[in-house]
């Protein structure tokens, strides 16, 4: 792989309240997944984030949500499929009108929280978003898990998708996530993250937690945007891929 | 005139709470002014409200409103105009991806409650209005109410405008809805609302409260969609016009 | 038993939107199970529902809530412990406040809707709602359903608690709810729901869904406010009561 | 004078969004001006908020707020006066409930932002906080600006009532604040602001823009909670009093 794309959460600041370094991030990534209103962002701040992502030429996926803003899109919900599809097409919808509004457009959907966590196994909401995603837009790219379910469901519905790898997370023998309750579920040592994801890009592996190679097919790499260390992060990463002559870029829309 | 359009706010229940008679309007109007989640509707629901008008024929306008769910959008708020501008774009863009998931388009809007009121004379926040409009579809059609000065703000600003009157509201001579606090403001006769929109709609001219007659250059009807008796004066409007050769259909979109 | 309370869910309009026949249901149940603003209920409303149930002395209980207004708290949310109690505590205190305004006080606590089914048999959860309720007001009584655990959990924690038996549901023969997916499990019959009621006040009994008879302890029967023929179900219920010697009155707060 | 109370904005971080330094405040000011969760705060993040106050014996305010959480409470809306009443009793009510849970109680009110601007001036507004405060607890004291006519209102509506100064605003000759919008309107320099809080203290007066010196009758100093450098201006007015043998408590409730 000669390329490879970079991606983090944006527009998550909400009326007065701030949240991560838009602008700092923006430097560094291709793909920006911006809040929709449903667990963050307002539509005057999203506008913001929007304008400054064309700007930067950084492509523009929509972050859905639940709609559940005090909690932060983080805590599970049971939502009908048909609920979820309705907010699934107005998140994006709303997204799409601030997009053309910059000049811009929407090329892909990358669920957030506990709506990306869910749907990573669970094929009924798993396909109520497919749904929502195909009402609005077919042409849309469905950013998931590397090795879920989910990706491959949604290729079967006729939708591209992105798998993506998480740049300060580490991973289990079996390809999936350490969870965040475990010791060393998140890596912090730039260097060695950098490593990593060059790794990930050269050769579609990782080193897991048990010390075993593991493949991981990703195209996007995803460093958070509000931890702290988050710019340090996402700069290691992007800086070591390109010494190696890795190109960091955006995914195509078909 | 050998045609008028009538118009209607519907997709106003929100969640399990239900408001209006939808179904009945839609059979009657020829343009739903559907809301778009800030004063009211959820997006089940106005995806609902936009698959029954795409099945019906009935053009959709973008209800936009304050954000201000509690007070339906009833009450006047100071936004700034940056604030105002992304608030319209993002409801307008909402209901455009449902619009566009239900087969169908967005041709118009119609700010509602205080913020309709506040904009008919507000330069300001108008042109806030008429920005957020233009960045998001140059081509949606503001509709505003007959005689207000945003009509002639928003056209030269190079929005095409459509101006409406109310039918179940009395007018003073100078041309203005007598304001609700006063007695007779609303009328209920439903034959009596029908004579005077097809005075409207063949010679440009209804009675005022005093009894003088004035101009009222109008394009569109609005019967209201919650009162009590709505559906029963909207269907009093459209039989009266038609029985007089007037057609009832939604202007179009140039 | 010679006397037993009815309950009901009330106050559930919100803002422009109204829910039930507040007034109705006040004439007729001794507890009013009344919205605390998370899924329903805006403060103005409940604080008019507060005051009709202080006019017709009629007991007030917080009928706390996820915080999901749109989907009327009907869907199951991971809150955290933590959130959950200050939630719960916040709802308390809202209600609390418009209470003291309308010279009357909160006397117990049901929890609506996803919530009182989770807490059921979640003890976590339940445990955070029993801790919320203690840390505001130890007299405070617990309402849950007849036979659930959460009763003897919060008995345990030294909670007062009130179990209730649903007027309109059909029982399984070990006691618990029909689904309402289930044929048959919503009653609408108001002689037969009325005769059924009577029985459970008189002997504490409830023929099964399979005519097997079930033993139910409950001091409360909840009418539902929300469904059509509620009032009628509700009548139905307290004039089969009274007319074989049963009082109607709310139970007491120690 | 020989004391006299610091009261800063606190409890305005909501959800995963934080906002001021509650802690570092919390050890300087006398009294916490406590969001209520309709311009700022979650019920979580309000409980810790309570509880770190109680556990600094600093006193504990209600900040109540129009409800426009995307607006930060900070635009001008026209609730009718039974809504804002209803509204100031719900959150004052809420507050109460997570004070009580924290072992303390709230002993007075400062409506915030727009609200608190427009009822300094505004007769029917300020009646319905003035009300609502009444409605839920007729001990309570209301905090407004020196100066304006509320204070007066309030106390012949029988409240007890308490003038805060700016500590970081300019004045003009009048005594009015100098409006944001024009140059010189907010104070930077810690040692100067130290100074003329003394002044005010002692003398009860102020140096205005112009130079002249102005009477400010305050028994509450407001340094705010949300600005940089905020912490550094409490920490330079609390010293520069003390220094002077002035202390810094709260004012007492009858």
């Amino acid at each position: 792989m000669s390329a490879i794309d970079l991606n983090s959460d944006l527009g998550e600041s909400y009326g007065a309240w701030k949240m991560g370094d838009d602008a700092a991030m923006l430097a560094i990534v291709s793909s920006a997944n911006i809040a929709c209103g449903f667990h963050a962002g307002d539509p005057l701040g999203i506008r913001k984030t929007v304008e400054a992502a064309a700007n930067c030429g950084v492509a523009i996926g929509a972050h859905v949500s639940y709609p559940d803003r005090v909690g932060f899109g983080r805590r599970d919900m049971d939502l009908t499929p048909a609920e979820l599809a309705a907010d699934v097409i107005y998140q994006i919808g709303a997204l799409q009108g601030l997009a053309t509004a910059a000049g811009t457009r929407v090329t892909y959907v990358k669920p957030h929280g506990a709506l990306y966590n869910r749907i990573a196994n669970d094929p009924k909401q798993g396909q109520a978003v497919i749904d929502g995603i195909k009402a609005v837009d077919a042409n849309l790219i469905l950013m998931g898990l590397a090795g879920a379910p989910i990706l491959e469901q949604a290729r079967a519905s006729g939708l591209n998708v992105v798998a993506e790898a998480f740049a300060d997370r580490a991973y289990t023998p079996a390809g999936h996530l350490v969870s965040r309750r475990e010791a060393g579920a998140v890596l912090h040592d730039t260097n060695l993250i950098g490593q990593r994801m060059l790794r990930l890009a050269r050769e579609g592996t990782l080193e897991a937690i048990d010390g075993s190679v593991i493949r991981i097919d990703a195209q996007s790499i995803c460093v958070h945007g509000d931890s702290p260390g988050a710019v340090a992060i996402a700069q290691a990463v992007r800086k070591t891929l390109e010494a190696d002559g890795i190109d960091v870029r955006a995914f195509l829309r078909p």
